[in-house]
């Protein structure tokens, strides 16, 4: 598939701005666990994947992790280049979880079609209403819901996602998506085999009782 | 002031545009403490602030709230109008702080503009990005900080609103704001008392120590 049929605004363009787009629009290819964008590297552009997945986290100063969201095939990564809009006023951290071919589109050339262009605009609206969904419902998960019922969803949407139930997950990067401590992630997943609902190994956690799981996650 | 003043992009509309905003737009004045917006309001509008100060936050099932952010003159308030994107799949409530005037647009013909005019979708876009900065700043707050912390900046820069360090705030406000229970505050404002940073009262928080608070917001 061709990078036009990705971006779904695409015949609104003009012929001159999907040019200025083609003209400087650039392919690759990630490895998975390679950093794409850090809270530091200031604007990489945006990023369409093409195919695989990756990871928006933030960092806290003492280096602990929180996901945000995850990009599909076909989702965009705006925040990679917030340098495009003087609003935003923060850094994510992109990272690929599985190896990904992406685009990527300097901001630059995106801010200057979006400027002109009102389709371009309300798609990037519409980009980002969907991104403050996703950390609404993080702020909803992290207040008013406890550790147990978050962890529960997490492997059941981890399962969903891998299309598999045994995770090969260390319990470090459970934490790091949770934003908590490794620690405390071990004593909960022993927990939850005690109850049956998991059955731990060696850098792998199996959901054995999803039903369990699912009840839990309410 | 008129209207278009209040409206940074008002020149870069059309007449016809400008026409059909100003047909729409009505007036509104809210006392201090009513609820102009709720979860469940369907679509109120954009709210643009003439004068005041709004409140936006969220409430879990069980009816506990913390603040998303504050709304000041001339800010726009835009997810009282959140039936306008579709991606938009979260709900906030704004209730009045103080007494408030506010103009009040339709959120269909706010719409209907913003799908024709590339200013004013880059505008409502930087709006977005401005409220999206907003919110990962408390979720970091949540994250990060522990709630000495984030008990201590709030109270600064309520005082920094308010003009005045003698805070007319129950227990259970600050509790509303911070996403907690009034227990917990309580708790910990006769700590900060004993640490000689505030003196409290019936319905009323002094700040007595605020190097010390702003110490310990760090």
């Amino acid at each position: 598939m061709k990078f036009q049929e990705y971006l779904p605004v695409w015949e609104k363009l003009s012929k001159a701005q999907q040019d200025r787009i083609l003209g400087r629009l650039t392919e690759r290819t990630v490895k998975k666990g390679e950093e794409l964008h850090g809270e530091a590297s200031g604007c990489t552009g945006l990023l369409l994947v093409k195919s695989g997945q990756l990871r928006a986290y933030i960092l806290s100063e003492e280096g602990r992790e929180i996901t945000l969201y995850r990009l599909f095939d076909r989702d965009i990564c705006l925040f990679s280049a917030s340098c495009m809009m003087k609003s935003i006023q923060f850094e994510v951290a992109v990272r690929a979880e599985k190896d990904t071919q992406i685009w990527v589109i300097p901001a630059d050339t995106w801010k200057s079609v979006m400027e002109e262009s009102a389709p371009l605009a309300n798609y990037t609206n519409e980009l980002m209403a969907s991104r403050f969904s996703d950390v609404m419902w993080l702020i909803e998960q992290i207040m008013w819901k406890s550790l147990d019922k978050r962890l529960a969803a997490f492997l059941l949407e981890e399962a969903a996602i891998e299309g598999t139930d045994e995770l090969k997950m260390t319990h470090e990067t459970i934490a790091a998506h949770l934003g908590t401590h490794r620690e405390v992630i071990t004593r909960m997943l022993r927990y939850f085999q005690s109850e049956g609902l998991v059955k731990l190994s060696r850098g792998q956690v199996a959901l054995i009782g999803k039903e369990g799981l699912e009840a839990l996650q309410e």
